[in-house]
């Protein structure tokens, strides 16, 4: 992947494109959704809709919540890179955003990780919470699921409720409207601290 | 995975679920767009957004158009399968479609095969066909793009056009408005020559 060279930046626009996109957007639900794609244990793709959760304060991580019992989280587990497609419907703009993804669950152990998980537990919606209580995804159905799981509103994250954080390594930007690509690569300051965001713009 | 069993069915209701699917959602030009994920050739997943061409006739393989100087057809030389992630933002209905790819491009020997990279050129607009003669994907932009690539309506295929085969083998369902998820597993027949697709009604 060729990069950089005069066209380098220091400044990370694809989080104001992302922003824009967001609003221009925003009157569609399913704006906020997006596909996460992993490589399954046995080496195959693997691609499914999730729910943008917002970004990790002071980071330009991307939050996600999941079931801990999906196959997902295995496959992270296993190999901890994924890819999210992102395509706004009414916009035409695509971004595909290339990544470290880090798994928070109830076996974490690291304290300001877990007050994270907690964060987002409580950030979601009632109704959210309690599809944590459902039976195991992917299982056969052995019985009509009751409808009347309960949980108290100042009840903690349960077991089954994981936080991914993605860490995003490359974005790469298309807007079919205005025909224009952009390529956003990160690397490291020179003292680790903080990323460093180079911008190539590349035919579509 | 659990498949099978007492639940198991000789026919693919999978595609009358999306048939209708499509149905419901057709007012909406999005409704033919899914994401694509592959294998990069350095193992980390990749995803794009793809366009739905139809099914192939007599088979439940999907057709998609691409250009060949694109990642993914290097992907898929080297890695041949895919997940396909189509999500419904009306009906909210999603469909994981994994399976294995087969490309035709220009360097394509079988006649057949050939034929139906033909049938699919002509069957997409002017406009579409155009796109292939643009400037190579993802190279960084030398100049300002010409506006005025001309093409023949007669001209068949040029040789960055390329036609992608995805032979489905299986089938995740969920509808989040029923709450109601179905794996759809295919298998040969006894004589190889068909697909037998086993359905199993699974928690969401």
């Amino acid at each position: 992947m060729a990069t950089g060279g005069s066209a380098a930046m220091a400044v990370q626009p694809w989080r104001a494109l992302l922003a824009a996109a967001l609003e221009s957007n925003a009157h569609l639900k399913h704006s906020s959704y997006f596909q996460l794609a992993t490589v399954s244990v046995n080496g195959r793709p693997a691609n499914r809709t999730v729910v943008f959760r917002g970004f990790q304060e002071s980071s330009d991580n991307i939050l996600i919540n999941t079931d801990r019992r999906t196959n997902k989280v295995e496959e992270i587990n296993h190999y901890p890179y994924g890819e999210i497609c992102w395509y706004f419907t009414e916009s035409w703009e695509q971004f595909r955003i290339n990544g470290r993804i880090d798994i928070i669950d109830c076996s974490t152990r690291d304290l300001a990780k877990l007050q994270q998980r907690e964060e987002s537990w409580f950030a979601s919606s009632l109704n959210s919470r309690l599809q944590y209580l459902r039976p195991f995804p992917r299982l056969p159905v052995l019985e009509e699921p009751s409808k009347d799981y309960q949980l108290d509103p100042s009840t903690g994250p349960v077991d089954s409720f994981c936080l991914l954080v993605f860490d995003p390594e490359q974005v790469d930007y298309v807007n079919l409207k205005r025909n224009v690509r952009f390529l956003f690569t990160s690397s490291h300051s020179s003292d680790q601290s903080t990323n460093v965001w180079q911008l190539e713009k590349v035919n579509p």
